[in-house]
């Protein structure tokens, strides 16, 4: 069954998702970065004061865009989780 | 500690997680235009051929930009969850 009404919204819903990975892609590399500047310079992989601000920024951004700041707030959990996982297996793996 | 490198970083981060937030609160709003609309025409909520095939253009999407493609799936999941969860609230709250 065709439908027309639908595949416009779908053809919307599919740029934002190409958007949103290619975003993520770009994020992942410069946490990566972090990751290595980090290692290089000597600090702790973790940084609770910064993620309380992201978490306060990013629910505030919500807000202001009509998205739920709880849901903003575990998407940035999500990401983070995997940022984490990343810099364990880049670190299990890689030679340095 | 003023670490000039690392504050870089993090304002693109920052800048990156900013347009994320925007980007999911448009997705947001085109989800619950085609939930109305599914519900209007009659279509069932739910389409697993749909979510199956973007899945499959999401990850060969990540692949291309270098993200994990297993990663891309799972936050594919994890915002159709989302959308999920914000219609059946949607449907407990509103009168129609």
């Amino acid at each position: 069954m065709s439908d027309e009404q639908l595949d416009r919204y779908r053809a919307s819903i599919d740029n934002i998702d190409a958007a949103l990975v290619h975003l993520l892609a770009e994020r992942f590399k410069i946490t990566q970065a972090v990751g290595e500047h980090k290692a290089r310079v000597g600090l702790p992989a973790a940084d609770p004061e910064r993620e309380a601000a992201q978490v306060a920024r990013l629910r505030a951004l919500a807000v202001e865009s009509g998205l739920d700041p709880a849901f903003t707030e575990k998407f940035l959990r999500f990401i983070v989780a995997e940022v984490i996982h990343h810099h364990q297996r880049h670190n299990e793996t890689d030679a340095d």
